[in-house]
């Protein structure tokens, strides 16, 4: 075969590439068909200004996909490709999708910040380095359900801090949340969960992903109405008893086993417990879980490390009944864990060292005193017109003003101020009852973990600002 | 209310927890009947010889949780519990399940370790500290596809080592492929998967987790069979083309296109290519992906950084085409990213900075002596009575032997001398057909990433030992 040598770019890609792209639009386009030969090695590069071994790597390459194939005394001869599949034009390069809205707030009171000045940088740094210094086995494969210790020191933990009952073998280590949910949801595909509501959307839409039904079931005063759960047909329950999302009731004993008594009253119902936020309880020592409370073995524990160690660390855990660990066994047992052994070594030291119960106890001072100075802010600046809802545990509480016109006005006076929160209603899963409490008195869902305690006072001055006008007397 | 003072262990939990515990006893068990009053603070402080405010803490959490009420001037009195839920026993905690086997063996085969020796422990760590130390806000939730930063790494990486098409927005990171491949199996659960047989049974298992169909599609020399695959009724192809798992074939140019024809052919049709160890050839240049071929926009691409960094750092990522990100956003656009930011960030300064060229050069290095040593002892010790194949690119290749009497056989010899290695029919997946090749001709699957190079001599020695009565002359 005759041809022109190929024109390359001495400035541009790497020469053999350029080689090699350009044969491959030669036998594509058809200018080199099936059986001819290519040019010589020493000849190409002769032609091209090539080096012989550029010429050998760009062959090499074509042989090796499959373009050409080496004949002994003929070199290398052009294969017979398909027909290539029709080719619509090349669609250009997607549009980027919409970032994540991140306008610059004055004062944010999302529910999934944490204030970053309170993380133990020091501590956790030298425990990084260490862990990784000593030893090099943790770059291979961990056990499947999460590194042994991690699982025997979040028994420990749950067992103290959440009076929860289980062995290490019961505990499975996930990459945040939504992960374990998402494989609860797999493994109870053909059911119905009953979902609070309102409640966190992200339950909803996992389920909807795995192919499993929802059915929305009230929160009352209490957390999740048990009589609707009964009447819902769902074999599995999710809820948040701890510090229901958003509304921030904590579900009292007589309710706890309400839900217990229903999951016992028929093979195969289960409840799955979400305490998400569990560990921050101010105004009495943390309450027991409710798989504490559950004898009958029908309870799922998950809980997550996003705001006692970070949102970005993404480790969370469940613990699994034993009725359930065959199940999981058969279904994800082959599974790798997918949370890095470097992090789940780093926290399991930093739980074992005492580092975590100290830094849960400084977490826990820090969280009260904002607390404390937002409800007091609340009702210095908003007087009684403000009701406050869900402050006794976790990281956010909810502002009601019967005097506002609506949820979307209260949000939006606050964002107009430069403050972020959202509503009660953003958070509603079913339709909207006529009679539904939040419809009735508008309220907001303020998060106050990501707020430093100096910026609390402020950011209640601008809320006060934007909603001054719904304050009884304020002759608006 | 008289009642005698609980008996407190001074040497055990502390005791406002023994109280909570003592009176939620007497409640449950009915001693403590609803409507009766609890001992005033003052009175159980002085029975039991404990502070006020310890009766207090017990009190409030009982209070708390709602086994009792505060009513002016009575104190706390029992509240009306619902029948508890039928007991049974409490389970005894379930006996731990099976150790993830680990025999000393004195060589390990094993496809999915590496060579911690190789690792840039000293990079590694500086990069971790700065990371952390520079940038507090990675500690909140990141964007939920993955870092931008890291997605344009990413992108930049594959269109450079496996000539890939693509934009940072296309890019999702994933905590493993096994997360990555669950979440697709969901997004296509009522279709069918046509899957590589042999090839690896987790994706088998994904897909039956998410209640999607595969179709076993048989592996002939060149990949997935196209003709069979056309046959089986399947909307999506999941293939490895740069080195089939475990037969360790490269998909050559025509079958390629064969594949992206059938995609184009019909609506709906899409290719998931697993590139999990495509770094590593070593014969010539890494080869163009599949991905880099489509012009139709069917191919999603997934690679994973568990060859090139380390198996235990989860992280993987896919390539998604323009086509499919609407509905990826709206079926997963409220998930949060599940790799870690500080990873995500150590592993991108890492690309940025060349430290990750860098790494993958040595380890090329690294891997293809190994290679060549195995090659060349499997061939000095077993002679022409091996046919080694796959070695060509990928970090495991295929050892056959014709005169062994089958595949346990040399499973079970290697592990009697001490080697762990794989056999081919472990990874098949449908029936076995009667003329299967690896039926006929029992082949190893032998890893060698984890094996050092000093290693690699006596490991063939000891399988030269166990299947050495099956050699051509051996008198066996």
């Amino acid at each position: 075969m005759e041809n022109a040598a190929p024109a390359l770019d001495r400035a541009g890609q790497a020469l053999y590439r350029q080689l090699y792209e350009y044969f491959i639009r030669e036998i594509r386009t058809g200018r080199l068909a099936a059986g001819e030969k290519l040019p010589s090695r020493r000849r190409l590069a002769a032609d091209a200004g090539v080096s012989v071994n550029t010429v050998d790597t760009a062959y090499g390459m074509l042989a090796a996909e499959g373009y050409v194939e080496a004949r002994p005394r003929s070199g290398y001869v052009v294969c017979r490709l398909e027909a290539r599949p029709a080719a619509p034009a090349r669609r250009a390069p997607p549009p980027a999708p919409p970032r994540a809205a991140a306008p610059r707030w004055r004062f944010n009171f999302a529910t999934s910040t944490i204030d970053t000045g309170l993380f133990p940088f020091k501590t956790w740094r030298r425990i990084q380095r260490d862990v990784l210094a000593q030893d090099p086995s943790l770059l291979n494969p961990g056990p499947r359900m999460g590194d042994e210790n991690l699982r025997a020191a979040i028994a420990v933990h749950l067992h103290e801090y959440r009076g929860a009952v289980c062995t290490p073998e019961q505990v499975v280590i996930g990459a945040g949340i939504e992960y374990l949910a998402g494989l609860l949801a797999q493994m109870f595909r053909a059911e119905t969960f009953a979902v609070e509501d309102p409640g966190y959307s992200r339950t909803a839409r996992i389920l909807a992903n795995a192919g499993a039904q929802a059915a929305f079931v009230p929160v009352d005063s209490q957390g999740m109405d048990a009589d609707a759960l009964a009447a819902s047909g769902a074999r599995l329950a999710y809820v948040t008893p701890s510090h229901q999302f958003p509304t921030g009731v904590t579900m009292p004993a007589a309710r706890r086993y309400e839900l217990l008594r229903w999951a016992a009253a028929a093979p195969e119902r289960w409840i799955i417990e979400d305490d998400y936020d569990s560990e921050f309880r101010f105004d009495s020592r943390p309450l027991p879980c409710l798989q504490g409370l559950d004898e009958a073995g029908r309870v799922i524990y998950i809980g997550t490390f996003s705001k006692s160690v970070a949102p970005a660390i993404r480790v969370a855990y469940m613990v699994l009944p034993a009725g359930l660990l065959g199940r999981w066994q058969a279904m994800y047992g082959s599974y790798s864990c997918p949370v890095s052994r470097m992090e789940q070594q780093t926290l399991c030291r930093f739980m074992e060292s005492g580092a975590f119960a100290r830094h849960l106890a400084r977490l826990r001072i820090a969280y009260r005193r904002r607390r404390d100075a937002l409800v007091q802010a609340l009702h210095r600046r908003l007087g009684g017109a403000v009701r406050v809802y869900g402050a006794h545990t976790g990281l956010h509480l909810l502002a009601a003003l019967p005097g506002a016109p609506g949820e979307k006005a209260l949000v939006e006076a606050a964002a107009a101020r430069g403050v972020h929160c959202t509503a009660l209603g953003d958070y509603r899963q079913g339709p909207v009852p006529a009679d539904a409490p939040d419809a009735a008195v508008p309220a907001a869902v303020l998060g106050y973990a990501g707020l430093s305690e100096g910026q609390i006072g402020p950011a209640v001055d601008a809320l006060a600002d934007a909603w001054g006008a719904w304050l009884p007397g304020a002759g608006g």
